[in-house]
């Protein structure tokens, strides 16, 4: 199979080199194009600063970075910009053809825009019709992924719209990664909590119940459901956790909420998709669990992990949700993103093998 | 003025040593007697593993400690006991005839034992009259001081009784310290959250409501309302953060919230206590306050920073606070209500001059 | 192939999950024996407290765990003993017929046994013939791996032993889990470096001059240099860093050592072994590395990373060291060390795969 | 008395905002103008991001800050500059007649300025007197203070100079502080070691020699010893840790140096002035101290805690030396500088009340 080559914006930040950690080796993508802004003209070798373990893959070293006005070659683009950036060059390059699946907030929120998690709203990718129409983009898209926060969150109660959430009370501890590079200053984090981010709680007030929601012909009717967002951040390198209180109109039984998580499956073309975990969420049956550092490598980083089920004398049901923000909550979730359009035939001729050997 | 010999038991436990820290040249107390397990019958200063910062005040270091069930010469008693060891000793000592001001948690939630904030319920002192009664003690009492998570909880909440409390949802995010040493593993809470604090969901929610409750007779009529904790433990060493939603019967503006804090004052007989802060609560204005590196020293420690304060969507109010956790929230505490109690006239014939000043 | 059944002593351990861990689908090995003191008698999956990420692999979770003096089936025993057991047990072991790779201290600096690091002293695996003539034993054998902070020092000093190393001053900066679990308290190490390590600062001065050394007849003729080691304790999971000042008789150029590092390459049969790394060294440029977080995984953990090589005007040479303390520097070692047993012989009849092929 | 107006350039900085706590309340100083480049017309308290615990003095909060190139009034000014922008302004207020005592790097290695440290050099003040005659500067004079890393390295070495240093060899371990703010970005540092410091292994080889010298005439003669530095960052907030291996020509017993740093004292006009710590340096004599959590406040974070004096088996002698890398290593440093300054009759018609008691 010849890979497809794909391009990433703002390929020296932080969630961009996430990108090309992600998709070196990728079974159906190859990284083709960089694009960034002052890094523009230069090697990618001698200009990126790269934060994460190891060394960036020796393959892309030679690559030079193009500005982010450039025309592009590929099909599909990755967005790690900054929101400000995105706002425009995105629909610039959907309207110019390209499959831009983007981690920045700047058109999530938009009507025909899906905020798209294949676990939990595959029908959301019906979207990119009525985006074509109503944009008058032929064969570009564009396709956003949530906040990292809210990720999480979506993932862990997916599963329980069925007993009718009408109240979510979600308060996040999250990592330092989640702001980027240099992001955090070590002197305002360590042996210290900031009890805010800046935007996240709008973010998970509004973008969960969009995702959430179901696809009612050419727009997404949200899910409906009194939100309530607290965000704070500490001292972990990566691995957003989020204490949640909800409360269900069904009143299940907590082994009903329990089997709901364990029975939660997605579709079998998403399962097989080559970033796709095994299962989307886990129930960790331990009492101190989850935990960023142990459990964010779950699935590759891509599971999402679920714990201390529990009555909430005041909302009925509590537990905790965490997954990692720059693999399943940014990243990641892009690539997925992608593959997933890819089996439905969103990327031109394109024709991943994993989803040939499934319809058979 | 002469000084009042005191005893502290467990004392080279990591709230046995913060007793200590803080009664070095304290104005009314001096450290007379160190008692404890392992260690009794020798030099504290060759048993101590001081893991406070710098060394022991050097004038206690040549005192033996002495056994567990040793008789005491001291009138008031300082518990940093484990659980288990305080259950049968505490109240002996105070049948003895000893003042036991204790933070261990094993009589807190006794009906006649005063769990004494003195800026919140200094009225509950009166059961120590009731205890003497019920438990045949001539001159003897035990006073106990909360969890150190609860304590920010109630000194944030009783500002706000006046609005009718009735639902407390609260997630904590607390210090490593908070569980004593060696307590916490470094391996377990590095780059990490443990989600789980053990027994203390339990004290959130029931300690709080007892020490916001009023003096009725010879009982403490427990504060009204719904309360539901989650406790978490993040790498920060000192200071307990607890974010907190609340729904208030009486709907106040976030006006009169910030009035009800800012004009929070307790009795002037307090108010000149040698621990007292100037002022038991402060509210930060900062959007990313109140931090435990930052803020937990406010007040020597003995003050509780708010911040945040904003709408809840579900229950109408939030915000965070945060105090630290074994100045005010353990030893500081302990001190402070033996200062009460001296200028309230429990400490035999002790009368410090303080007290004297302010009456006049 | 027939995998060979190992058994694993202290299996609950830090050191003992490691291996575990690492033994996870070995292709040579099988984890069939589980030994532990405290918990004997008990379901592995019920006694431990998996620290290491994720969780446990489940196909152990049932082993019952034996007595520390039960007769062991497997060939192959894997020691992660407290030193104080190991004096005894683990020459019983060998005496009864098994090879014993361990990780404890208890026998490393014993004349007839090896200290093994296959890239750096293969030869010495011929003590095993000695330690078997001078104790009577007929099969089995006891096998050593260094301490965790002497081993990254010995892989990049032995290519500089062509340069005649007469000096060697080093400056450790180790990782809490060196420490063993709980192992340090939280309290004594965040915000905060322990400028001591018991122990080790005359483990890092004799292991490696024996390391380092040559098998003379039946003995090591141990390296002659003058050593001398401080070892410091920092914030940091996993990964010893080493700074180093050499003395090279020698006097090569820069240029020389570098090359020495990049050209330092190991016998063809221990390169392929399963858990070798592609090479036993690499040098990073970058002015800021080697770094515990970024480069402890290189190789899977089994490598060695350094940098900064520079002039030292004392000793001539300065340069850092760093390697996976509890992977390459405990586990992983003795791992690699059964390994090359295997492909030497040394393990009865059991004839690996991959020892054929290369012989081809 | 009345106090002496001061002014701090680069207020809004780490450093800065560490001068303005220090002289909170200083008994001889009042600050009356700050300076700064881009907070320049602004309000302080609307400006300021205050990074040190608790909040800055009220007092300041309503001052406006002066532009870089403000003529000022007060006679001292203390320089937080980062070193391009002191490099010309230093000199330009100096040449006004200002006194300017500053931690900036850039005019440290001048021959004619004294790179003060009152308990080590307080001789190099006479250097005032050549640079006012080199420049023509009539009042006016620079005094710098030392890197913040060389500093406990020379105080610690000061009192061993009778046995004639003729090596030196430091490895450092630095808090995150010494870079400033916003400084080391979290992710490079937590859970890691950073083993490169840019420019200190430099300062730390010279900046040592040149306070350790003598006045000789107008000029200093440098100490003669070999330098070698190697400088890490580790994930510590404040206080930086040497490990030293020292050769002493004299070869004293470990006795003589105990007693050598035991009996340091300094001239009695500097141990009076109120910056001082009681005695400069201190030997702990735990064999896991100095530690910098536990360390750094010793003196208010003026005083040099030692420890581990034992045998370096290569060049004789090896301890571990820590200090406050913000407070004596950078502003504490200078207004102690300032005060000495004072006592001395530097600061013009003023003369502080102590110098008076002490010389009565």
């Amino acid at each position: 199979m010849q890979k497809l080559n794909v391009a990433i914006l703002g390929a020296t930040g932080a969630v961009g080199q996430r990108f090309i950690q992600l998709l070196d080796n990728h079974p159906w993508f190859a990284i083709a194009e960089l694009v960034g802004k002052s890094s523009a003209g230069k090697r990618y070798g001698d200009v990126v600063n790269w934060i994460l373990d190891d060394n960036p893959p020796t393959d892309i070293l030679d690559i030079v970075v193009k500005p982010l006005d450039s025309e592009l070659e590929s099909l599909v683009v990755f967005s790690a910009l900054p929101k400000e950036a995105a706002v425009d060059r995105e629909p610039q390059l959907a309207a110019a053809g390209h499959i831009v699946c983007t981690n920045a907030s700047a058109h999530r929120m938009a009507d025909d825009v899906p905020l798209l998690l294949p676990e939990v709203n595959p029908e959301h990718i019906a979207l990119i019709d009525v985006q074509r129409k109503n944009r008058g983009w032929a064969t570009g898209a564009l396709i956003a992924n949530s906040n990292c926060t809210t990720m999480p969150i979506v993932m862990a109660l997916a599963p329980l719209r069925q007993f009718n959430i009408t109240k979510m009370l979600m308060v996040s501890e999250q990592a330092i990664s989640g702001a980027g590079y240099p992001g955090v200053a070590s002197l305002d984090i360590m042996d210290n909590i900031v009890p805010y981010v800046s935007g996240d709680e709008n973010k998970m007030e509004t973008e969960t119940l969009k995702m959430l929601g179901t696809l009612q012909g050419d727009r997404i009717d949200y899910y409906e459901s009194v939100t309530s967002a607290t965000a704070t951040r500490v001292p972990v390198i990566d691995g957003h956790l989020i204490n949640l209180s909800i409360e269900l109109a069904e009143k299940p039984s907590m082994e009903a909420i329990l089997q709901a998580w364990e029975s939660y499956d997605t579709l079998p073309e998403i399962a097989v998709l080559p970033s796709a975990p095994q299962r989307p969420v886990q129930y960790l049956p331990q009492i101190n669990r989850p935990q960023p550092r142990r459990d964010r490598m779950a699935g590759k980083g891509m599971m999402t992990s679920i714990g201390r089920l529990r009555e909430c004398p005041i909302l009925g049901y509590k537990f905790a949700a965490m997954a990692h923000n720059t693999i399943r909550g940014a990243a990641g979730c892009s690539i997925l993103n992608a593959e997933f359009l890819a089996v439905r035939g969103y990327l031109g001729t394109f024709r991943p093998q994993v989803a040939v050997s499934i319809t058979s």
